[in-house]
C-alpha cells in the first residue's frame, strides 16, 4: 500500500470513525460501548433558542451534554479543563497502570458531532449573578500564556456541575505538604513523587533512617480512593520497583490512616473485613481511629482516638490526602448570595433546581438534593387527598394519591420496603391498630402518626461519578422534553399547588460499587447487597470500566495500557 | 483462564521478557531489534575492579552502558534523568503523534540484567575534580522532595556524556519567553502551550487582532529540529485542530525564522529546495536571513540580514527556540580547570580522552574531537618512516606506514578520496611532478608540500544522536578490551612515541539522516549522498525509528502510538 493511499485511508478512518473504529476495535474490548459518535448533521435552524450555560466538564456536565439533543438550545460550556477525565481510573494513573492521556477525552470531540450548537470556553467561572442571569469567567489560571482574559456570559438556564474541591478540614500543613487525588495533574504528580522518593532514598550517603523516612508513604483517608491508591502503590512497589531498586526494597512502608474504626465504611462489612485482612497480609499498615491533626514537612501528627486522644508523630516521605470533599470558593459566594450560606453544598430540589433562584440547576459533587420531608407537607397532602371536606381520609382516597406520594417522597417507598410492608394501606393500618383495612379512616393527626417515621429514611446521595452521571442524563432528558412536558406534565401531583409537576423527580439507581484491593483482586458491592470479592470481580471491574469509557479512543487506550502493564510492567521513568 | 493463572502468566512474561516479547511483538514491528535483554546472571566475582563513573543517560552514556560487558568494572551512573529518551522523536511528542512515555526507557531497566555491576543515582554533577579523581553531585533540582542531598563519588575512569544545553547566543528575552526542544519536559510543555493558544484564542471577547497574535507560532532556527517541529505543528493544526476549533482555523500562522539563507543547510541542496517548496505550499512562512535579536513577551524582533539589517517586530503567541547548542555551566568550569577555557566544548583526542587530564573521557554533544593535524606531526612521521637516516623517503618506505597514517589522520583518506587518488603514492607523485612512481624520493620539505592541503579536510562531527551513540559503543568496546589491548596494542603506530596506540581511533560512520517534512513525507539523505524524498522515505523513517528503539517496550509503544494517531488522530486534551 503506498503512503499516499495510507494517508487517504487514515482520513477516511477518522472521518467515519463510527463504523471504522467499531470494526477495528469491537474484537479488542469485551464490554460494549455506551457512546457512539453520531453522524455530522447541520444544526436545525431554530429561532428563539434558549441559551444554556454549563459550568464544568466532569461527570455531571459531560453526561448532561452527551444526552442533550434538542436543537432548541444554544449551549456554552465553561470549564478550566478542556477534557473529560474518567476519574475512577485516577488511582491507576498514579502508578502508571494506566496512562493519564488514556483516561481523558477532549470535550470538543464529545460535542463535535452533536446536533446541538455547543461552544466551549476553557475558562474558570469566578462569579454567578443569578439576579441578572450572568456568569463571570476568566481564562484558565494554569494557562501558560500571560495575562488574564475576563468575560461575561448571559444565560437563560445555568447548569452548575463544577464538582468539589479537596476538604482539608483546616488541618494545618495539609495544603503545603500533601498530595491530593482529584485531578489528572494530581495523579501525574503523585507518580513522579513516588519515583522521586525511590531515587532519593537510593542516593549514596543517605542514612538508613532517612531512607526509611523517604520510603514511608502515608495515605490519609480509608475511603475507596485512599484504599485503591494504597493497593495500587503496593502493587507498583512489589511488582515493578523491587526489581529496579533491590537495595532499598525492604525499607518501603505504606501506612493508611483512617479516623473511623474501619476502612471502606460505606461498603458491606464483609468487604471491609476482607480489605483489612488483605492489607495486613500485604504489609500495608492500617491505622484506624487515627485522626491527622497536623502535617509538617517531614512528619504527620495524629490523634489516636482509640487511645485516649494521644498525639503521635510519624515521619513520612510522601503523604496523600484523600478524605472528604469541600465547596469551591465561588460556589460558596453564590450560596451566601442566595441564602444558603450555612449549607455544605448547593441545595437543590428533587428536580435539581437550585433553591432560592430561578433557572439554575446544580448536579454532581457540588450539589446536594434537599429532599422534602413528608411531615412538612402533611397538611397539604391531607387536603389534596380527602374528598368533600369530611375531615377524614379513607384508604381508598389515600390510595388514589399513593403513587404520587411515593414518587414525590421516595423515603416513603424506602420506609415501606424496610418495614416489609406491601403498600401504604399497611402503613395506615399500623397507625390505626388492628382494624379492617378497607374501613380505615384517619384524621390529620392520625395521618401524621402514620407517616411520622418515614422521614428518617431520607438519604443523602454519595459524591460519586455514578450519581453525577445519572443526574446529568436525567437533566438532559428533562431539557429535551421541556416543551412537551410543559404541555403535558408527567410528574407527581403538586400537593401544595395546582396540577402536576412537569417532570418526575430525579431518582438515583445504584448500580453497585467497586473497591480494587490490589493483586488483581477487587471487591464489588452490587445492587441487592450482593457482594463479590476476588479475581472474578477484578475481571468484572475491567469489563465495566472498559465499557463505561466515553469514547472508543479512550477505550482502546485503556485496554492497551492494561495489556502493556501485563507484558512489560509499569514504567518508572521520572517524567 | 482464571485471574490467578493470568497473574502468574503476567509474571512469567515479565520475568522472561526476551522470548515472550519477541513472540508477541515481532509480527507487529517491521524493523529488527538492536537490543535484547540478556539473561540474568550473577556478576562474576572480580577482585580489584576499576570504578567507572558515567555522567549522563543520553545517547552517548546509554550506548556506552549498553555495550560495556566486562565484569572488571564497577559502574556508577549519575544523571538528573533516570531514563533514556529517544530524542529524535521529541518533535513528534510536541504534537502528540507519539506520547512522551513511549520514547523513554528507565535506565535501570536497561542496566538491570547486565553482567556488569551498575549503580544509578538520580543526581546532577556540579563539579569535577580531575586532580583527585572525584565528582561532586547533588540530588535532582526538579525533584519534588525538599532539601538537597550532596555527595562525592570517586572514580578510576570518568565518562562524561552530559550533552549540551540550549544556546541562546545571549539574545535578550529568549530564556524568559521561548520554549526549547531538548528535553522530554520541553516537548510536553510545548504541547500544552499549543492547546493553550487555541483555547485562549477561542475565548469570547478576544479581538480578531489578538486572536491572530495568539495563533502565530514562531519557530527560530531552520535546522532539522525546527523544520520537523514546524511540519508536525502544521499537521497537528490541519489534521486535527481545524475540526475542533472551526471558528479560528484560518487565523493560524506558522513562521520559521532562519538567520542563514536556507533551511536545512547541512542537507543536500535538493532536500533544502524541496523543504522550502513544500513549506510554501503548506502556508508555512519561511523567513531566511532573519536573525532574532530580541524576544519580548508578545513580540519577536528580527534583523533582516538580506534587507540592510532592518529591524522588524512580529507579534507571536508561542515561540520555540531551536538553534544551536551551548556548554553546561559545570562543564565550562571543568574546562577552565584543565586549560580549555577558550573552547566551545570539551576537547578530546581521537580516543575520546579529554585533553589535559587523565582517565577522563568525553563523548556526545558535550565533547568535540580535536583531530590532530598532519602538519604538526610531519617531522615525526618523516623520522618514523625513513629507514637508515638517508634524509629522504622512498615510496616503499612511505607505503609501509601509509595505513597507520590513514588510521591516525582520517583527513588523509578523505583528501585522497576527494582528489580521486588511489593511494598515497599518487599524493607524493603530485608533489614531485611527473616522475616514475617507484623512484620517487622526498625530503622533509617535499613531504610537507605533498601533505600541505590534507588538513583542510578535517571535519567536526555534527552534534547528533548518531555520533553520540557510535562514540558510546566505541568507548565501551575499548573498555571491554582494555587489558587485552594493553598487552597487544591494535592501534596505529605512535609517530611521536614508541610502539603502537592501544586502540584504533574513533571513526564516525555516517548512516544517513532524516528530515521529516510533514504530510507523511520525509527527506532522507543516505550515505553516498543518495537522496530520497517523499512518502517512501516516510516509511523508511518509520521502520528505522521503530528498529532503533532501545527496548521492546518502547518499540511496541511507539508503533501503537502511530497506529492510534492513524485511527483516532492526536489528542488535544490540555494535560
Amino acid at each position: 500500500m503506498s503512503s499516499f493511499a495510507c494517508q487517504r485511508l487514515s482520513r477516511t478512518f477518522r472521518d467515519n470513525r463510527r463504523t471504522a473504529t467499531l470494526v477495528l476495535l469491537c474484537t479488542a474490548v469485551s464490554g460494549g460501548g455506551y457512546f457512539a459518535y453520531g453522524q455530522l448533521a447541520p444544526p436545525e435552524v431554530v429561532t428563539d433558542r434558549k441559551k444554556v450555560v454549563v459550568l464544568g466538564t466532569g461527570w455531571a456536565a459531560t453526561s448532561f451534554m452527551k444526552n442533550l439533543n434538542s436543537p432548541k438550545y444554544e449551549v456554552q460550556v465553561v470549564s478550566p479543563r478542556n477534557y473529560f477525565a474518567f476519574t475512577p481510573l485516577l488511582p491507576s494513573v498514579t502508578c502508571g497502570t494506566v496512562e493519564a492521556r488514556s483516561i481523558v477525552e477532549p470535550v470538543r470531540n464529545i460535542f463535535r458531532k452533536k446536533k446541538v450548537d455547543v461552544q466551549f470556553s476553557e475558562a474558570e467561572c469566578f462569579k454567578i449573578d443569578a439576579e441578572n442571569k450572568k456568569v463571570y469567567c476568566q481564562s484558565n489560571a494554569n494557562n501558560s500564556l500571560d495575562g488574564k482574559e475576563e468575560f461575561v456570559v448571559d444565560y437563560d438556564y445555568l447548569i452548575i456541575g463544577v464538582g468539589a474541591q479537596v476538604n482539608t478540614f483546616n488541618t494545618p500543613g495539609v495544603v503545603e505538604n500533601c498530595h491530593f487525588l482529584k485531578e489528572v495533574e494530581d495523579a501525574q504528580k503523585i507518580r513522579r513523587t513516588v519515583i522521586d522518593c525511590f531515587e532519593r532514598a537510593n542516593l549514596p550517603e543517605v542514612s538508613e533512617e532517612e531512607k526509611k523516612r523517604i520510603l514511608h508513604f502515608a495515605i490519609v483517608g480509608g475511603g475507596p480512593t485512599g484504599v485503591e491508591f494504597a493497593a495500587s502503590l503496593h502493587d507498583f512497589v512489589n511488582e515493578d520497583l523491587v526489581h529496579l531498586y533491590p537495595g532499598i526494597k525492604d525499607l518501603v512502608k505504606i501506612t493508611l490512616l483512617e479516623a473511623g474504626n474501619h476502612l471502606l465504611s460505606m461498603f458491606d462489612k464483609r468487604i471491609t473485613a476482607f480489605a483489612e485482612d488483605k492489607f495486613q497480609r500485604d504489609g500495608i499498615d492500617v491505622k484506624t481511629g487515627s485522626m491527622v491533626v497536623k502535617v509538617d514537612e517531614k512528619e504527620i501528627s495524629t490523634k489516636e482516638l482509640n487511645n485516649g486522644g494521644k498525639i503521635t508523630s510519624i515521619p513520612y516521605g510522601m503523604a496523600v490526602w484523600s478524605t472528604g470533599i469541600g465547596t469551591r470558593p465561588f460556589i460558596k459566594d453564590f450560596m451566601s448570595q442566595i441564602g444558603q450560606a450555612s449549607r455544605r453544598a448547593l441545595a437543590t430540589d428533587e428536580w435539581l433546581r437550585v433553591e432560592g433562584c430561578n433557572n439554575v440547576y446544580a448536579l454532581g459533587d457540588c450539589a446536594t438534593i434537599n429532599q422534602r420531608k413528608v411531615m412538612e407537607d402533611i397538611g397539604a397532602i391531607f387536603k389534596k387527598a380527602e374528598k368533600g371536606n369530611s375531615g377524614t381520609l379513607t384508604v381508598k382516597e389515600f390510595q388514589a394519591v399513593m403513587n404520587d406520594i411515593c414518587e414525590r417522597y421516595p423515603q416513603v417507598e424506602l420506609y415501606l420496603k424496610n418495614k416489609q410492608m406491601r403498600n401504604i394501606a399497611d402503613l395506615l393500618k399500623e397507625a390505626k391498630g388492628d382494624v379492617q383495612k378497607e374501613s380505615i379512616e384517619l384524621n390529620i393527626e392520625e395521618l401524621k402518626t402514620a407517616l411520622s417515621n418515614v422521614d428518617s429514611q431520607m438519604k443523602f446521595l454519595p459524591a460519586t461519578a455514578q450519581v453525577a452521571s445519572q443526574q446529568g442524563t436525567y437533566l438532559a432528558k428533562c431539557f429535551n422534553r421541556m416543551e412537551k412536558c410543559e404541555a403535558n406534565p408527567e410528574g407527581p401531583l403538586r400537593f401544595r399547588g395546582e396540577g402536576r409537576h412537569r417532570f418526575k423527580p430525579f431518582r438515583y439507581k445504584h448500580l453497585g460499587q467497586f473497591a480494587p484491593l490490589g493483586g488483581e483482586q477487587t471487591a464489588a458491592q452490587l445492587p441487592g447487597d450482593w457482594v463479590s470479592i476476588g479475581h472474578s470481580s477484578q475481571w468484572l471491574w475491567y469489563s465495566v470500566y472498559a465499557s463505561k469509557q466515553v469514547s472508543w479512543r479512550t477505550r482502546a487506550l485503556v485496554v492497551s495500557d492494561w495489556a502493556r502493564r501485563f507484558i512489560f510492567g509499569r514504567d518508572s521513568s521520572r517524567i
